[in-house]
This record gives structure tokens, C-alpha cells and sequence, in this order.
């Protein structure tokens, strides 16, 4: 059984970013640039975007962190967007979800130029990556199809279930999956809340991608012998024994489904590191582009 | 066994939106107007084209065809888009395809003004679609889904198989079937030409679409009894003893499988029809969106 090690992965990847920066700079070129608004004080918000500034920071990027009130108005936000939009320094930007009541986040990812959408939500984008042209492909999808391409686990006709249908991870993966490319070409299912018979689904998965949010959810039953597993899973769940008061739990059974796997992602470990250095790798496209 | 009457439900359609035309212009408002722009002279694109310009006059659309040399320039109908993108009297419009060699398709489809791409292909669309945002959605995918509403076959929580995977067909109708809506919430898998025992996956499915265009690829012994088959093919085959030298013939071994099958379309007058009037449906949503 191998651990699919998206903490080692994410550092190469990150290795191999501050080297290409490195070269930027050696070529007289501008180092990639990334922003980020954080709206609020969401704990979990700011510690995820703390860790993409300090990724920054370590492969070479300038950031630019802008935190506004929780109480800001959607037209004010919309004016940093645009103003961000205008920034010809800025490569990139994120707005960091979720975002306060009051405020219409699809008007926002709307508002935000698709040439500068890192996170790959603009609609221009998530077409684009449908219909295979070159895009910004959301960062956890992405770094799930990366993981499986570095411990070269083969696609290509396999039957891949995907659980769970959200716009971030469940749909953008389905769809690289089933796609005709070296890191594709699954025979891809997509299950979700209302699928009847799930188990007699996972049994005949080679590949089961869980991105659900429900603790242990995917019991060993639930799977065949020789099955790879990609747990998106991470649910904060109070623990009184660890520092921080809680645990982070994935979607998966980890100590019994990872008997009957061939491969299979920790949590935390796995896919969650991969998302900051997907992140950093369109940032770097983004700011190529403009070469 | 029921026949799932493309022709007549896209009668009902037209005549639905004649109605709603003759309302709009006893209210003082606009018809809605198509353009079509086709470059060449390929015989089954004139006869598409031509049956888009007569169902636009029986529903009391204005309609504008625009018919340009096989020899034209990627630049001089680049130049001809803009025209129309900018033309206020056009709701939308659409470019026939395929297009010559030496054209890039790609790029003439992201000319498109996305707010009259009623067919859909436009990558924003496209991804708005994905998202469940509002969109034109291509008219294929669109009169499966209205196909399967008007004969209330149920799609929540059923096994869907969709065989392949084309930008036009397969994929958006996997897209929007697995949707949490009321046409959707369907277990969906895709298949497609890389996909192993698909004979196993499809015995399995409660509903298969069918979008090859190989002739009866699809037999009896690869269905359930109580299945809903959706045929989408529509290939031409040498028939000297028709009066046109072809036939139409589907995907689906039609003579056996409707016997296994709860519901069928069939080929011609299933899918095939009602891709016109989901077109004409679109162009009047275009129509009434700049009211």
C-alpha cells in the first residue's frame, strides 16, 4: 500500500516554482504576483490564507493581503475587485470564501477578470477547462489530477466514482477525469445525495475520489480489494487530547479501507497541501501570460 | 412501451412559442430575431440551416441568413461577428458547423458575444451552465432534458449512462442530468471510447443516452428490461432504396432494445427535432433578457 504524500508532493512542487522564479528573475523578468481579500475574521479563512501568503513568500512571489470588515458592502467590494482587475502588478488574485450574508458571491466571482481568476471559478474559466481549452483549473481538482499523474497511477480506463457534486471539487474533478488526456480517460461516475445504491457503486471502483465532508464516511465495505483512494474530506472534529481542541477527520475509514488499498491519501497530508501549490502554479501561469 | 415523440413535442414547442411571439408583438414589443451565418456549401449544413430559417418564420421570428464563401478569411468572418455582436436588432446568433479547414474554430466561438451564443458553445456559457448559473444551453443537451420532463420519466436517483463524450452532446448532458434540479439529480456515468466492459456498466443503467454515432452500436443484450433509451445518433447510411440515397439510422439496435425498454426515441424524429425548437426557445430567452 503506498501513502499518496501530498505534503512531499506540494514541496517539490513548491521547489520547483522558487526555481522558475529564480529564473525570472535571472532574466530580467517580474517575479509573479499574488493578492488575496479575506472579508471577516473567519479562524479557518484566515489560516488559509495565511498559508498562501506564506507560500508566497517561500517560492519568491510578492503577495498583497487585503482584509476588509466583516461589515463591508457588496459595492465596496466590488470597487477592490475592480481596482485589483485594473492592477497591472498583480497577476492573480483570490477572494477567500465564504463570504459574509449579504454579499452575492456568484455576482462577485462574476466581477473578477477571468484573466486574473487563480482559483478557476469565473464561469469563462470553468467552460474553458470543460471544453479543454488552456484555463485556470481549480486548485483542489487540480491537485488531485497532479497527485495521481506523480505517483503515475493509471486513468485510462478505469472506473472512477466521484462522490460528492459541489462546484469546487466534485463537478471540475468528474470532468478532467472523463476527459482525453494522459491524466484522464476514466470511465467516470458521479455520485452524490441523492445516488441510490452507492456501495454496489464504490465495489466496482478502481478509483474512489470522496469529496463529501462527512467523517469516516467510506467504510471498508464499501470498497474492493486494489482500490486507490483520494480522501478530500477535512472536517474539523472537537478533540480535547490535541492542542489545537480539535481533529482534522476525512471522508474515508482510513485505518480499515486502507488495508484493501493499493494507494490511498492521509488526512491531513494528502490532497489538502496540493491546493496551495496549484494555486501558486496558475499564479505563475497567470503572470507567464503576460510575458 | 412508450415512444418518446420528439416531433411532436417539439410541435408543442413551437407552437408554445408562437404564442408567446404574438403576445410579446400584441404587447407593443420586438419579435425576436436569429441570425445564421454558414460558410460554404455542404449539403447537410444548408439543410440544417434552411430548417432553422422556416422554423424561425413559423414561429414569427425575424431571421437573417448569412451565407459566405467556402474561400472566406479567418478575419473577414471574425469581421462578420463583430458585425452581429454589435447589430442591436439581432438577439442572437449562431455559426454553423464544422467550418472549413484553415478556420479556427476555437477562436471564431470565443468571438461570440456570449449574450447571443444561443447555441451555447461559448466557454462562458458553457461554464455558467456547469455552475448552475442561467444560460443558453445547447440545444442538444437542452431537448434531451425537456424530452425526458414532458414524459415525466423520472431522473432522481436513477443510473444515467451517457456514451460519449462531445462538447455538443454527451458532456453538457452529463453535466445537467447529475444536477441537483428537478430535470436531474441522476447517478450519471460517462462513457466513452476508452472505457473497458461497457456492456457491464450499461446493463446496469436505468437510462442511457446514446451520443456515438455508430448505427446500431447499441444492442439487446446490452440494455436491462425497463430501461429508457435516448438515441442521439443521427448517421447517414447508403440506402438505394430511398428516395434521398440514405438513411438515418441511430445508435440504438431500435428493432430489439425497444422491446426490452420502457421508453425510446426513435431516429429519425426523437432527439433530432427538438434541437430546433430548444434553439428557438434560447433565441427567445435573448429576446426577452434585453426587454
Amino acid at each position: 500500500m503506498k501513502i499518496l504524500d501530498g505534503k512531499k508532493i506540494s514541496q517539490d512542487i513548491k521547489d520547483e516554482l522558487k526555481k522558475l522564479v529564480s529564473n525570472r528573475i535571472a532574466n530580467g523578468l517580474k517575479k509573479p504576483h499574488l493578492a488575496a481579500i479575506i472579508v471577516g475574521s473567519d479562524g479557518a479563512s484566515l489560516t488559509y490564507v495565511g498559508s498562501k501568503v506564506r507560500a508566497c513568500d517561500y517560492v519568491g512571489y510578492d503577495s498583497t493581503l487585503i482584509q476588509l470588515e466583516e461589515s463591508i458592502t457588496e459595492e465596496l467590494l466590488l470597487e477592490q475587485i475592480n481596482r485589483l482587475n485594473k492592477d497591472k502588478s498583480v497577476d492573480g488574485f483570490i477572494v477567500q470564501l465564504p463570504l459574509p450574508k449579504g454579499i452575492d458571491e456568484q455576482k462577485i466571482l462574476l466581477a473578477i477578470d477571468p484573466n486574473k481568476d487563480v482559483d478557476g471559478f469565473h464561469p469563462t474559466n470553468f467552460g474553458k477547462m470543460s471544453l479543454e481549452m488552456e484555463s485556470f483549473i481549480p486548485a483542489t481538482p487540480y491537485g488531485i489530477i497532479e497527485l495521481l499523474d506523480r505517483y503515475k497511477i493509471e486513468t485510462s480506463g478505469k472506473n472512477c466514482v466521484v462522490i460528492g457534486r459541489s462546484n469546487i471539487v466534485g463537478r471540475p474533478v468528474s470532468i478532467l477525469l472523463s476527459q482525453k488526456s494522459k491524466k484522464g480517460d476514466a470511465t467516470v461516475t458521479l455520485a452524490h445525495s441523492r445516488t441510490k445504491n452507492l456501495k454496489s457503486i464504490t465495489r466496482n471502483a478502481d478509483i474512489i475520489i470522496s469529496a463529501l465532508g462527512i467523517p469516516e464516511f467510506l467504510k471498508s465495505d464499501m470498497v474492493k480489494e486494489g482500490v486507490v483512494i483520494i480522501d478530500v474530506g477535512i472536517t474539523r472534529v472537537p478533540n480535547d487530547s490535541s492542542p489545537k481542541g480539535y481533529s482534522i477527520i476525512g471522508d474515508v475509514d482510513y485505518k480499515k479501507v486502507s488495508k484493501k488499498s493499493i494507494a490511498i491519501t492521509p488526512v491531513p497530508g494528502g490532497v489538502g497541501p496540493m491546493t496551495i501549490s496549484m494555486l501558486l502554479k496558475n499564479t505563475f501561469l497567470a503572470c507567464q501570460r503576460k510575458d
